[in-house]
C-alpha cells in the first residue's frame, strides 16, 4: 500500500516499462516542472560518484532544469568514461523530443553497478513517457524507480503559508546500500510554493541532514544517491520569514517520513529502529555513539530476535570511542525498560519486559550517556536471514 | 581437527567442565607457568572492560602471574561491582589451593554479558582443574574456552636460538564481536624462551597489531578481549637482538595463525578472506580502505554468494574517505583476476574467471589506489545466514 499523496501544481510525473533490467514492470520515470520552476539538489560523497551524478550535477549548474529522467535496473556506475556519454545521449534523445537543452534535463539512475547502460531502450521509451505525463502520476513513478525496495515511498504535507496553502509531495526509493551521508538515495521532493534558490538551497540541505543523513540500514553509502528539492511557484509565495520556516517544515517532514519509510523497507528489515543517545558532551559524540549502535551486526540481529541482549548495546557503546566515557554513569532503554545503568544489569529489570518493548513494529533505543546535554538520534533496521539471501542473490 | 601443537617447557594446562552454562564439555580452562617466568598482555580497548579484565590487568601490574584461569558461557561482563567481586573470588579460591597470593592469578572470561558469573561451581570445579595439569592439556584447554568456535585453534612454531631451539605455542578463542582494536579475543601464547620482561611486552604488541589488529568478523569489539605472551625461561635465552627478532618472528607467526584461524572460524563464514591494499600514500589510508572494504555487508554477502559484484567493492573504496582519491587510477583483483581498472571494468574482463577465484575457502581481494607506495593487509570473512542465525538466537 502506497502512503496518500497531494499533486503539486506544476509537477507532472509519468512511468513505462523500458525493459532496463525488470520484466513486466515500469523502470522508467519522468518528472516535469513548470517553466520557472526551482531546483536544489545534494548528491553522494562516494568518491565513485556514478555517471549520471556527474551529468546531473553539471546540469543542475548550468541552469533551471525542466525535466528529471530516471531509471532503474542500472546504476551506470563504474561505467567510467562510457559511462557518462550514455547518461548525456539520455538527456540529448529527452531534449530533443521537448525541444530544449540537453542541459535542462537531469538524469538519475539506481540499480547494478558495473554494467552499460542500456541507451537504446530508455530512448525508444521516451515517447510513451512523456504522453503519459498527469499531475497524480507519483505513485506510479514512484514504483518505477523501485530495486529491491517492496513498497513505493511516499509522503505529502499541507502547509498554510501568508498567501494561502502550499503543499509539498515526494517520492524515494532505497532498501539497501544506505548510509547516505549528506545525500541519499534517490529522493524527489516537490512544493509549489515559491521560494527562492539560496533558500530552496539552504533548506534542502538542513532536511536531509536530519533525515536522509540520520538512517543506515547496512552502512554503506552509495554511488548514486541524490535528492532533489523543487519548487514550481505555482502555488504562494514563501517570501517572509515565518513562511519559509513553515515551509521548511514541511520539507523536513516529509523528507524524515521517506527516510523512515527507506528503513522500514529496509532489505529483509522486519524492524524500524530509533537509536536515541542523549546526554552527549556534543552532538558530535551522540552520533558516534548512535552510529556505532545502529551499524552493529550484533545489535540488529538480536533485534531482528527480540533478544534484548543489552550485552550487545553496551559493548557497541564502549567501543564508540568516545574519551574519558564514564561507563558507571550509562543507562541504555528499550522502549521504555531500564535495561542497564552503571554499567550493569538495572535493578527490578525484567528481561521479559524488555522483549515486549522489542518485538514490535517500531523499537526505539535510547542510551543516556550522563556527561552532558546533547542528544541525537537515527534510524537503523534490524539485520535477518533476508537481508543475506536478497544480497547474496542481487545479480542471479 | 585441530592443529598439531608442540608442548612449552614451563607450561602445563588442565580443561575440567564446571557446568558454567554448556552441558557435556569442558568450560573451565588453567594454564600454571613454571616460577620465574615472565608474562605480558594487552587488553580490549572497549570502554566496558569485562571485570576479569580489569582484574587481570591489576593483578599483572601487581607482579609475576603463575595462574590463568579461564572460562567459557560467561563474560562476566556489564556485572559492575558484584562482577569484580566475583573474578576476584576466583581468583583467591585457586590461589587458596596452590597457596599463593591471589594477586598470581589472572582470571579470563568469555560468553554472554550481563550474567552473573555462577563462582561457586568455578570454585567447585578447581580440584580437578589442578589434579589434571599436564604439559600436552594445550588441546583441550583450547577447547574448553571456544563459545561459539567450532574448531579450536593452536599453532606452534619452533625457532632456532643461539643457545638452542625454543618453541612457541598459542591458543585462541573467537568467532564473533570480532574486531579487536589492539587485543583480541582470548589468545594465550607461551614459549620456554627465556625473554626480558620490557622486550616481552614489546614483541607482544608488534606481533597482535599485524596479526589479531587485523582481524574482523563483524566489527563488533568485544568487552573481554586479551592476548597473553608467556615466556617461562625453561628453554634457550633470547638475550641477543637476533635471537630476540627470530622469537619475534615465531611468535608473530603464531600470532598470524591464530588470527587466521579465528577468521576462518567465523560465524557463519565459509571462506577466509584477505584484503589488501597498496599504492596508498601511508599505511593508515591503506588500513581505512582495507578495513570498509572488509566490513561491508554488501561485499561480504556477495563473497559468500562467490559473486564477483565488483562494484560493491568499488562503492567501498569510494566511500571510504580518502582525501582527493583519483578514481581513475583504482585497480582491484580478485585473486589474479583484474575486475576493474580506471573506475570501471577492466577490459577483456571476464565474469566467470572472477567467480572462480571467489568460490574459495580462501580469497584475495587487492585493491591498488595508485597514489603512493603505502601497503596494508586485513583479514575477513564472507556474510551468511549462519551469521544472522547463530546471533538472533545465541541465547535461546
Amino acid at each position: 500500500m502506497a502512503e496518500a499523496f497531494l499533486p503539486v501544481a506544476g509537477v507532472r510525473l509519468a512511468a513505462a516499462a523500458a525493459g532496463i533490467r525488470y520484466e513486466g514492470r515500469d523502470d522508467l520515470a519522468l518528472i516535469e516542472l513548470a517553466p520557472g520552476s526551482r531546483v536544489a539538489a545534494v548528491f553522494t560523497r562516494n568518491a565513485f560518484r556514478a555517471a549520471p551524478v556527474e551529468v546531473a550535477a553539471r546540469h543542475l549548474r548550468a541552469g533551471a532544469p525542466r525535466w528529471l529522467l530516471v531509471n532503474a535496473g542500472n546504476a551506470n556506475a563504474g561505467t567510467g568514461r562510457a559511462g557518462v556519454e550514455a547518461a548525456e545521449a539520455c538527456c540529448r534523445a529527452l531534449a530533443a523530443h521537448v525541444g530544449a537543452e540537453p542541459e535542462r534535463v537531469l538524469p538519475f539512475s539506481t540499480g547494478v553497478i558495473g554494467e552499460p547502460l542500456p541507451v537504446e531502450r530508455i530512448e525508444a521509451a521516451l515517447p510513451r513517457l512523456l504522453e503519459g505525463l498527469r499531475p497524480d502520476g507519483w505513485e506510479a513513478a514512484a514504483r518505477a524507480i523501485m530495486t529491491t525496495d517492496t513498497v513505493p515511498k511516499l509522503a505529502s504535507r499541507r502547509v498554510a503559508l501568508s498567501g494561502g496553502e502550499a503543499v509539498v509531495t515526494g517520492m524515494a526509493k532505497g532498501a539497501g546500500m544506505i548510509r547516505p551521508d549528506m545525500a541519499t538515495m534517490l529522493a524527489f521532493v516537490a512544493t509549489d510554493a515559491g521560494v527562492e534558490a539560496a533558500v530552496l538551497d539552504a533548506m534542502l540541505r538542513r532536511a536531509v541532514a536530519r533525515s536522509f543523513n540520520r538512517i543506515t540500514v547496512d552502512g554503506d553509502t552509495s554511488t548514486n544517491d541524490a535528492c532533489v528539492l523543487m519548487a514550481t511557484g505555482q502555488g504562494p509565495e514563501a517570501a517572509r520569514a515565518r513562511d519559509r520556516e513553515a515551509l521548511e517544515g514541511a520539507v523536513a517532514e516529509v523528507c524524515e517520513a521517506l527516510a523512515r519509510a527507506i528503513v522500514r523497507d529496509g532489505e529483509g528489515a522486519t524492524r524500524l529502529v530509533t537509536v536515541e543517545v542523549a546526554g552527549g558532551r556534543s552532538e558530535a559524540e551522540c552520533l558516534q555513539v548512535a552510529w556505532t549502535v545502529a551499524e552493529s551486526p550484533l545489535v540488529k540481529t538480536a533485534l531482528h530476535a527480540a533478544d534484548p541482549n543489552w550485552g550487545r548495546i553496551l559493548a557497541a557503546v564502549g567501543r564508540a570511542g568516545l574519551e574519558g566515557l564514564d561507563v558507571d554513569r550509562v543507562r541504555i532503554l528499550v522502549g521504555d525498560v531500564v535495561v542497564a545503568e552503571g554499567g550493569a544489569r538495572a535493578p527490578g529489570y525484567e528481561e521479559a519486559a524488555a522483549a515486549r518493548a522489542m518485538d514490535r513494529p517500531e523499537v526505539r533505543l535510547r542510551i543516556e550517556l550522563g556527561r552532558g546535554t546533547a542528544a541525537a538520534r537515527v534510524w537503523t533496521c534490524d539485520l535477518s536471514c533476508e537481508y543475506v539471501r536478497i544480497n547474496a542473490e542481487y545479480r542471479t
